[in-house]
């Protein structure tokens, strides 16, 4: 049996692309309205493992996933970086001087307006899904309409790029998460870990924490500190760190979890960032 | 004269309740389109001092606007803790059960979503920006229809707050600077800074720096990392530190002025959160 795949959003989206390129085809994609109903289906058994946008070097950290992941006891256990990039998209045979209205995701149409700045003419229209949008193109035979959207949307709905990677900001890669209920083991492959743990507010104690840390062996790759509001002087912090020996990791794990009051593993599974 | 201060948005936003609360309404507001358009207002001299979120307890970081700062080297001269309280409002003399719509931006419906899913007779339409919408009720003398927003604009467009407090999450303290194009000069108010930071990754790196930060006598009040796209295994760092002594401060600069790659002080001002 194929496993089922829940993603935030429809086929065609960023989301699906990272499937695609980490399952390699051989899934069943669980298409969810939001990342709420993404962990619904995780919990309900309606999907074995689920893609989540964690962050992207435009926006940071997209805390709310975090959150989610954290809130409901799910497991880290694969990472995929992708580049987004954006592209217009319309029914095949027109130029984009004949084009009069661009529909997409608000993001989407920010991502882009400098291009979009540059061709007035057309008339923008903020819509919920990106992909969904090119869906509605071809199914409605829209003229005249565009949509903005990665490559697998434009392959899917069988449109023409009008024009390719509109972005302003070129070098944004996302980092998606592959989530699951199950963690990974230790295994040879295993060189990287997301941990967070909480510290009251005294001087240098993220410094210990780090000092053990590089003791250990341990590269940090991302740091995030969060402040607690309902325990003011305690912070939580999102931590990413990769090794080369599993036990170095362990030791380290030991010893953070009687330095910080509350450590916790959120998953571990093989860098893909080289 | 009054200075002019730029805000993200129109009277009655939660960007307006900050300045007036931090300018006690000794200022000349200047409302702008997008956090582009407020650093635009500071460039060509329209504005004297801008106000823009930074950080919210349940989003993280706001990163483009770090990058508005750093880009445009604005200087962060002072800060204010707001937390984000939604309200339903509408024209005077309608109960909940009478209204048919509420519209507001997609950010704002989400920040609500529980209260809104407890009455589903409420139809949800997206608009651009919360307080805008409150000003066209009254404008327009809308009936049946609520906006989402805060006490300010209440009060502002002479709506009745229909259900208060109705955002889903308490405690969303959003943090604001103070943004100028001049910096503050070193007195006995100022005791925090914020500065950025780059590493190249290297194990250890940053523990070496926070542990000169710790033998300042710095305290640290929040770290964020970010990958360099355009140079890989470069990590630019976003930290606020305390301290009781300016002097203490101008010693660990120095230092990390020799340790990091590229020092940044991105402001001097008054901690405000205690």
């Amino acid at each position: 049996m194929k496993p089922q795949i829940a993603i935030q959003g429809i086929q065609g989206s960023f989301h699906h692309q990272v499937a695609l390129a980490y399952f390699q085809d051989a899934f069943e994609l669980v298409e969810c309205l939001s990342f709420e109903a993404v962990a619904d289906s995780l919990l309900q058994g309606h999907a074995t493992q689920a893609v989540m946008a964690l962050e992207n070097s435009i926006a940071g950290a997209l805390l709310p996933n975090y959150a989610l992941i954290d809130r409901n006891d799910f497991h880290i256990v694969g990472e995929h970086y992708l580049e987004i990039q954006q592209n217009l998209m319309a029914l095949p045979g027109q130029s984009l001087a004949s084009l009069q209205e661009v529909h997409s995701h608000p993001m989407a149409l920010l991502q882009c307006m400098e291009f979009l700045k540059q061709h007035p003419h057309l008339k923008l229209v903020e819509d919920k899904d990106t992909a969904e949008t090119a869906r509605r193109i071809q199914a409605q035979q829209l003229q005249g309409i565009a949509a903005i959207g990665s490559v697998v949307a434009a392959e899917l709905f069988e449109l023409e790029i009008i024009a390719p990677q509109i972005q302003t900001v070129n070098n944004n890669l996302t980092r998606f998460a592959i989530v699951s209920r199950q963690a990974n083991r230790p295994s040879a492959q295993i060189n990287k870990a997301s941990v967070k743990f909480e510290l009251h507010h005294q001087r240098g104690s993220l410094a210990a924490v780090l000092n053990v840390m590089s003791d250990c062996r341990l590269n940090l790759t991302k740091i995030q500190s969060l402040p607690k509001i309902e325990s003011p002087f305690t912070y939580a912090f999102f931590v990413d760190v990769t090794f080369e020996d599993y036990a170095d990791f362990e030791k380290a794990a030991a010893l953070l979890t009687l330095m910080a009051s509350s450590f916790k593993l959120l998953g571990i599974y093989q860098n893909t960032l080289v």
